[in-house]
C-alpha cells in the first residue's frame, strides 16, 4: 500500500477512527492509583476486543500485575515479523481544576484532540492499530504482526509485563520492535528516538513527630520535618546543578561526537525553547549543552512534595511530617539497581537526627538504551520517513524511559524502532494533554509505509 | 466569692456550661479562609448575644477585617477594671480525615472536649465568661470588665482589631488586661507565661514554567522549581541549626538569668518530653537548651510545603511551581517590619535563575513580648494561682504568639496577665484538639478569684 491509498483511506474514514479513539480514551486506565484497577481492566478488555475485531487473534494475559493485551497475526511465509509494544494506562489526572474540558470525555478543538491519554499513548496506538486494520482489510499485510500492550508503563515500573516475559519468550520472536511513544521535535517533520534514559523513583519521608505540633509552642524544640526534607533534598545536588550523590556518574561516557551534532541539530532554538519552556532553559549540569543534558545526562528530578498546611493563608505548625517524590534519569553505563541504592544509601547518610527517615515507594524502571544512527534498520525506517513528512528525518536522543524496550528486545530478539509524532505541547502528564490530528496523520502514514514495505527490509547486516 | 462558692456553683452549672461551650463551637469560624467569612460573623454574633445574656452590654463592633465582639460592665467606684482580650476564630481542621470525631460537633469522651477550638482559645474563654456569669448573678462583681474578643488571631494578623484600636483607645482605659489563650506545663500545676515570642508570615513560591512537564524530556533542560525551593528552603538555616538570614540575630540579648532557671524548673524531664513528642528535641541552634531556644530565641518554621503530584504513586513531572509557607517567631530585641523585610531580602538574593520567585503572601504579627517576675501584679496572681492547684505556680516564656497583646496594652494602659490552662496533649492546631475538663475548672476557679480579688490589686508599684 502506498502514501496515496492510505491518505485515500484516512480522508474516507477519519470520523470513525477519532470515534473509535474517544470510546478508548473513556477508560480512566489510571495504573498508579490503585483506586483505578478496574477501570484499567474494562480499559484492557475493550482494546482486546476491539484488536479481534480488526482480524487479529487477541487474548487478555494475566501478569503479577495489570492485564496485557496481546494479539497475533501471523507472517505470510518468508516474512519478518513486528513485534507492536505501547500501553493502555495513563498518568493521573490532577490538578483536575486545570483542566478545559472533562479528560475522560475527550473531544476535539481546533485540530486537537483532548484527554488523558489522546497522545500518551492510546492515541498514537491508535494510528497503528488504524493502519494495520486498513492494510488487513486491503489484503496488503504480508509481514507477521505480534502485539503487546500493557497496563503499567505510567507507573514506573511494566512490572506485569516483565515478570512474565520468560515465560512469554518463545512465542515472541520478532525481527522489529515497533514503538510509537515517543516524539518528534517539530511539527510536521519525523524524528527518530535514537536513546531512551533509564529511570528508577523513589518517595520518602521524615517524621517521626506524634502529629502537627504548634511551631510556637515547639519551635526550636523539635526538628521541623519539613524544613529538614527541604535540607535533605538540598544534598542530592551540587551548586552547578551536578549530582552530588556519591558514585552516581561512574561509567557514564561522554556522548559520541556525531550523536550529540544529530542531537543538537535536532533542537528548536533557544528563543523558541525560551517560548515554549517560559523560562529560560537553565536546568541540569553546568558546563554541558542543552541536548546533552536531556538526553545524555542522567538527572534526579522532583516530582512531588507535600508538607503540613496547603489551603489558603497561614497555619501555625510543625508538619508531623514531610513527603517528596523523586525519579532520576539514567543514561549508558548506569545500573538502574545501583543508582537507586547510591540515592537510598545517601538519603539515609544525611538524614537529619531527631526525625525518622521512611522509604515509602521505590522501584527500579529500566535502564537506558541508545541505537547507532548506522544500523540497517534506522536507515530503512529513514527512508520510509523522508516521504512523509514536510522535512527530513530528524534524531533526538530522548530524555524520556520506556523501561521496557530493553526486555523487549532481549525476549524477542527484535531491533528496535522508536518513532512517534507527539510534540512538547501536548502537554502529556500534565492538564489538557491534547493531540494535534496532523500529527495523528502523519503517524497513519508512517504506521502504514512501514507495515506495507517491512517485507522489504533485510534485516540485521 | 471564694473558692468553695466557686466549686458548688461549678457542680451545680457544669452541665449547662459544658452544653453552651458546645454551641460556641459548632461555628466553622476559621479565619485564615475567606471560604468561612460568613460563619465568623454568626458565631461573632451569637458570642455578643450571649455576653449581653449574662449581664454585659456588648455590642459588635466592625472592623477592616473580621468584626470584634465588645462588651463592658463598669467598676463600682474606687475599683479597678480588667481588660478580657481573646479570640472567636479557630484554626483549619484539615487533615479532616484524621479527627476521630466531626471537629465543628464537639462531644466529651473521658473527660475532654474534642472539637476545634475545645482548647483554644473558644474553651479557654468559656470559663472566663461562665466564672463572670456566676460573680453577676451573686452581686459579688466589683471591678469593672472591658471585653474585646476578635476574630483574626488565628490568621497571624489581627488586622481588624489593632487598626481600630486608636480609634477606640478612649473607651478602653483599664488597669490589668486578663489574656486566657496560654498553657500550662503539666496537669493540675498553673502557670504564668512571662514572654511571647512576635511573629511574621511569608508564603513564596517558584515558578515560570508553563506547566507541569515531563520529567524526561524536559529533565536537565529547564530548572525543577520542587528541586530549586528545597535548596532555597536550605539555605534559610545553617548548619548547626542557627538562622543564616543575615542581621536577623542583630539586637537579640542573652536571657536574664533567674528567667531563664524559672523557665527550665518549668519543663518536663527529658524523658516526658520524648513521649510527649515522639521524637528527640533536637530542633533549633545547637549550644543552646531547650527552655532558651523555645522562649528565648528566634525561629523560622516551615508550616507547609506544595509542589507537583501528592496522589498515591509517582507522576514523572517537573512541577509548574512549588510553594512553601513559613512562620518566624520572634524574641526581645526583633523588630517584626525589620525581619521581615530581612528573610524577603535573603530568599530574592538566593533565588534560582532560570525560574521566577513570586511572593505569594505575607504578613506582620506583632513582636514579642517580656514580663518582669517581680511586677506587683505577677505576685499578685501568683498568690492566687498557689491556691488552686496542686502544686506551686510556675512560670514559663512560650514559644507562642499573641501579635495584638503589646497593642492592646498601649491602648488601654493596662498590665498583661497572662495565665491560661492549655496542654500540650490538647493538640490545639492539630487534629482531634480537645480540652481536659479538669484544666477547665482550674480556669473557672482562676477566673472566679482573679475577678473576685481583683479590688485588693493595689496596681503598679
Amino acid at each position: 500500500m502506498d502514501k496515496a491509498q492510505l491518505e485515500s483511506s484516512y480522508t474516507s474514514e477519519k470520523e470513525r477512527f477519532i470515534s473509535e479513539l474517544t470510546e478508548f480514551l473513556a477508560f480512566k486506565s489510571i495504573s498508579t492509583d490503585p483506586g483505578y484497577e478496574a477501570d484499567c481492566r474494562r480499559c484492557a478488555e475493550w482494546l482486546k476486543n476491539h484488536l479481534s475485531q480488526i482480524g487479529l487473534k487477541a487474548e487478555l494475559r494475566e501478569t503479577i500485575g495489570k492485564p496485557v493485551v496481546y494479539a497475533e497475526r501471523e507472517a505470510s511465509p518468508g516474512h519478518p515479523t513486528v513485534l507492536i509494544y505501547g500501553h493502555y494506562d495513563v498518568q493521573p489526572v490532577d490538578p483536575l481544576g486545570e483542566w478545559h474540558s472533562d479528560p475522560f470525555a475527550a473531544e476535539v478543538r481546533a485540530g486537537r484532540m483532548y484527554g488523558r491519554g489522546a497522545q500518551d499513548n492510546k492515541g498514537q496506538l491508535w494510528y497503528v492499530f488504524k493502519a494495520l486494520e486498513t492494510l488487513i482489510k486491503a489484503g496488503a499485510l504480508k509481514c507477521g504482526v505480534r502485539v503487546l500492550i500493557e497496563g503499567e508503563e505510567e507507573s514506573s515500573q511494566s512490572i506485569g509485563l516483565t515478570k512474565s516475559l520468560p515465560a512469554w519468550k518463545p512465542g515472541l520472536k520478532s525481527d522489529v520492535l515497533m514503538v510509537c511513544d515517543t516524539g518528534a521535535m517539530r511539527p510536521g517533520v519525523p524524528c527518530i528516538t535514537m536513546g531512551l534514559r533509564g529511570i528508577v523513583y523513589l518517595e520518602f519521608r521524615l517524621g517521626g513527630l506524634r502529629y502537627d505540633f504548634h511551631s510556637g509552642a515547639l519551635g526550636g524544640v523539635v526538628k521541623n520535618p519539613a524544613t529538614e526534607l527541604a535540607r535533605l533534598i538540598a544534598t542530592l545536588h551540587n551548586k552547578d546543578g551536578s549530582i552530588a550523590v556519591k558514585g552516581f556518574y561512574d561509567g557514564v561516557p561522554a556522548p559520541n561526537k556525531q550523536d550529540l551534532a544529530l542531537a543538537e541539530a535536532s533542537l528548536p532554538s533557544e528563543a523558541a525553547l525560551k517560548e515554549m519552556l517560559g523560562v529560560e532553559p537553565l536546568g541540569g549540569e553546568a558546563g554541558h549543552g542543552i541536548a546533552e543534558r536531556r538526553g545524555f545526562r542522567p538527572t534526579i528530578e522532583l516530582n512531588g512534595l507535600t508538607a503540613g498546611y496547603q489551603g489558603p493563608g497561614s497555619k501555625t505548625i510543625i508538619p508531623a511530617s514531610a513527603t517528596a517524590k523523586i525519579t532520576s534519569r539514567l543514561v549508558a553505563g548506569q545500573d538502574p539497581e545501583r543508582c537507586l541504592k547510591l540515592i537510598l544509601d545517601h538519603l539515609k547518610s544525611n538524614a537529619p537526627a531527631g526525625l525518622t527517615l521512611e522509604i515509602a515507594g521505590q522501584g527500579v524502571g529500566g535502564p537506558a538504551i541508545t541505537l547507532s544512527s548506522a544500523s540497517p534498520l534506522i536507515q530503512f525506517a529513514r527512508g520510509i520517513l523522508d516521504q512523509i513528512g514536510d522535512a527530513p528525518t530528524q534524531f533526538t536522543w530522548e530524555g524520556g524511559s520506556i523501561p521496557v524496550v530493553t526486555e523487549l528486545c532481549a525476549a524477542s530478539g527484535a531491533e528496535p524502532l522508536l518513532v512517534g509524532f507527539g510534540l512538547e505541547e501536548d502537554r502529556i502528564h500534565a492538564p489538557n494533554e491534547s493531540f494535534s490530528l496532523d500529527q495523528w496523520r502523519l503517524g497513519y502514514r508512517y504506521a502504514g509505509l512501514l507495515l506495507s514495505k517491512l517485507s522489504e527490509y533485510k534485516g540485521k547486516a
